[in-house]
């Protein structure tokens, strides 16, 4: 079944080897069997979208052009493919941008999020910056329709927060977040709906700071300032942290947080670093007895449901996150925004 | 080092193997190296309590008068034994009931709260509706000074509920509480704290559902009037709830937080019921593939630690759970008071 | 691509609504997509297809004839549907009797053996005790070509092994199987197999006891004549055990299981009661802080990969398990066997 | 109640601040409220003690001369304080090396090995190389009296071993160690006695890899001559290992260690590295989703039950890890042929 659906569309694409991006018409994409085609209404950038758009060192090594760029998406189900039941057309969905294979050993033990054949859309395979999308039906996440589309388009990346700040128990818990970015901001109001005892917020960016202080967090610092070791060890009466959640990918930060960390604490780290650097085994995890997680991407479909529950309770409320909104003619001017560090998330309507 | 103590001192007792309890005058008592004497400044009844006061077949076969009753105590320290060095006199304190021998294989394994060798004060020893009890100084858990007294003689009490509310993730989850009385109100503010998607609450007392409304339950049923399961099903989509906290040791009540338990579901129990009873483990525990906590007393002292950071941050309020106030002197109108049902938290001052 | 798979197959079957099986011939089933034909080579019975042998109230009330019965089999794949591209023909699998439907919460929070909507072959759809089984490829598991057929018949029920003696550790820990069909057994040689300090192993029967010993169980008793629980006491100098892990359903079993149980222990209940009984939560359950678990099944795949490491390494040695062989025509005798309790495992080959 | 215990004793100290130790005769310590003192039969040398002997770096930052050194010893209970009733004169026991506060965070949450007050006998206080040692009660784990002093002596540093390869499931998994000194010998036969799947061992010395075999390693690599994660891959059928136990604090074997993790993996850290290395945090531990435990000591006293019931069981034979025996007064001669790398433990027996 399904809508009218045109022959051509708006997207925007990587279209060659080079820094940049392209607003071009391309055929509206066909679903294979398993898959729905989802009319995109809302899509927000994302740091990985900034990578391709520069044509960094890790993009030449990954995205092969032309690409439809993309991977925060929301929309309405335009078509199903005639085995899909899960879904039916006017649906109003969220995108997993990971597309999984069901078949490895990870995908069959519960861990999607670390399948060994996943595709990223909008980096393995075409994204949603465009009208329409292709996609398997068990990436469409079905919203209740009075979802507003500023909340929809952000699960992807809340998930991200989620995923992180629940990898531990919070509740009672000093908690650090290093990099307050949209998904540190979004884990301080994570880390508070699920009890925390202080939520602390560090990063570089006095505009991001007054966000994660609305977001909740009880002390903001600026450590281009600031120090913050002594600021956090006063506001825990010398004991440190519980938990690090990890967001900025600063080996300064990764440092300043593991320093901080009390013996036996947890860390979950999300951001990535510039490359391997120097780091104290030793004294930041051994002699801890802390217990450090990596995390990838979100749990498939753990995360997702934990979404939806955080969000129908009003536990955490993610009404502020999207600063700016642009048509996605105005994509160049959109990054120009986000480059500048004065915003938070930055979607665009279709 | 000692503040000035007096010889002699008012104290609630069983005084013999029948109904009903006496005020007298004992000696202050002595400490014990390791132990620390408190001067009482509130005290609040518990269930067993009124086990005790109607000298019930359980109480019968546990208690040996004469003994001072009472087990939920805050107070300050009045003078510490020589080698005791984590606390001094002044400090204002709430008391943990259960006295642990710190030998066993519970004890030497992070267990205490499991300890073979507990005795409970009140129960097994002298207890604190007294003007002054001696203790050992692990039991004497420090609260700030400005710490309102009407919610540190909770402190032992909002303990079960913690314990119980924190012995599975509730973040996002859906928690039906059976049973409200204080310690039902006090898990459904804490699972509230830790971003519970919904709490639903049971009871057959419209008083307890009130409370337990302010406390923060999204649904209260009152079961007597009202079949909980289709009102719960409705609210929850028809899946059931992710988390059972029973607390009412009422039969009935365990039936149907089980058939309201999903599969894969986790229940914790603090009721207890008044004896064995048919139960249905096929249904209930084996093919829902469930998760069954016994919840005894709080963690020691993992859950004094939790309180102190949910109180200190004010992730629960427990401003709403004492709604009565006795001298000591008065302790049987305290009692009918107690025993009418409309009532939070009974509380002496002292 | 398929091997030469002839029209018509011969099967035992549920043929009508009353007692007993037949052994008739029926047609090769078709495979849909998703799915792949598998030639039955081994198939062995379980307690269940003794329900439907009898025709007893759950079998009446689940049944549907004409029904192919038998859930435990390892055969070769014959046939692969178009769209299966994990198996080929000729791969030597074991099967998992659980089809489930991949889309429901529980299948995709990674707890498919929790399934809303399970279907068990041999039970809802047609099952292995014939020449030929349809079946989606997910739940048929490739083994090493070189696995005895004794044992890949077993893995399924050996899967229900492993899920509950892993359901919590048990390495260095008094652990009790109550209850030794070839499930508890095989849950034995697990326990064992994974550090257990002590395994203690009870039943009525001589025959399986002696299994049980053989197993590697460290102390058997026959509780029909000697009363396990001094017995026991006294092995464990008066402690109590860890772990136990309920494989019986008989309400003695498990009371004496509970009674044995250390405070902070863990069950494993796997084993299903003729009905509700008279279970004394208080003592067993809240008193003793205890952790309950039901175990449905195995879990969906993680149980798979543990049932593939141990059996690799030899860690689990299963050899002695199937203690009978009979043709499919000789289903009759077969169940006659069973039904004696003077058996292990009781295989057909075909 | 004492035995006769003479005034003075050997001893082996640290007697100023430069390399080498001293044979030295002191008074027999006396004992505090809380402590036992405990007549020496066996003492072993680690790791830690031939930082002492070398007085590297580490050495002169944290001992404090004159000290009597040694932490891993095995005697007789001598003489009781009166306070202490949990053990009596006669008594068989080995040390636990950490002393520990019972009153900090750490300690009141479970969690004494990451005491804040901790200190080590033979490094922060007088240990034990020496013919007596006073130390606090609960520090002197008893024994049955027919274990063998050879396996004795072990036990703290066994305690190592079963700590890092108890800190996550073993069963059913590939598990690597690095580093086959005494602790990752030890190691490699607790995770085969947990039903690893396979087991492999990295080292540069022969002589420590032909230990390893002996303790159930089923491949050992000489890095020095062959390249680990080609070897391992082939091994894994290209998967990797489910569990990273690094003994040996190499960066080169850490690297190789987490190269050859599975995503999801998890990684325990014994090794300390000689200091602050270049660490690839992304594709280490944040693209794999690994989890990364810090393992300090052992956890008390949670490991030593693991470790009365891992030898009651025989589930683990240390009958092989000491190689070498020297009277108290050679040595010298025992630390020559320690740092040769030819051997496994060594004892002094007093």
């Amino acid at each position: 079944m399904t809508s009218t659906i045109p022959d051509r569309m708006k997207a925007v694409i990587k279209p060659a080897r080079e820094p940049g991006l392209a607003l071009v018409e391309l055929p509206v994409p066909s679903i294979q069997p398993g898959e729905v085609l989802v009319r995109v209404r809302a899509a927000s950038i994302c740091g990985t979208d900034l990578h391709i758009y520069r044509w960094d060192e890790w993009a030449q090594g990954r995205i092969k052009p032309p690409l439809v760029v993309g991977h925060e998406i929301a929309g309405e189900v335009a078509a199903v493919a005639p085995d899909v039941t899960s879904l039916k057309v006017g649906d109003f969905v969220s995108l997993e941008s990971h597309v999984v294979c069901n078949e490895c050993f990870y995908c069959r033990t519960g861990r999607e999020h670390i399948c060994e054949n996943t595709q990223i859309i909008g980096v393995d395979r075409d994204g949603g910056f465009a009208e329409y999308i292709a996609i398997p039906a068990q990436n469409a996440w079905p919203n209740p329709s009075t979802l507003p589309l500023r909340i929809a388009v952000l699960e992807e990346n809340f998930g991200n927060a989620v995923h992180t700040a629940m990898a531990q128990d919070v509740s009672a818990k000093y908690v650090l977040v290093t990099g307050c970015g949209p998904v540190g901001i979004m884990a301080i109001a994570v880390a508070k709906a699920a009890g925390a005892r202080k939520v602390f917020a560090t990063d570089i960016s006095d505009y991001r700071l007054a966000m994660a202080a609305r977001a909740g967090a009880d002390l903001t610092i600026n450590v281009a300032e600031v120090d913050a070791i002594p600021a956090i060890l006063e506001a825990t009466c010398h004991e440190g942290v519980d938990v690090l959640l990890e967001m900025s990918g600063a080996p300064s930060a990764i440092d300043q947080g593991f320093e901080l960390l009390k013996p036996g604490g947890e860390a979950a780290l999300l951001g990535l670093t510039p490359g391997p650097f120097t780091f104290d085994l030793n004294s930041h995890i051994v002699f801890k007895g802390a217990v450090v997680r990596g995390i990838v991407g979100r749990r498939l479909w753990d995360t997702w449901y934990q979404i939806r529950g955080l969000i129908e309770s009003g536990a955490v409320d993610l009404s502020g996150i999207v600063t700016h909104e642009f048509a996605l003619e105005d994509f160049d001017e959109a990054y120009r925004v986000f480059m500048s560090g004065e915003s938070g998330k930055i979607m665009f309507h279709l």
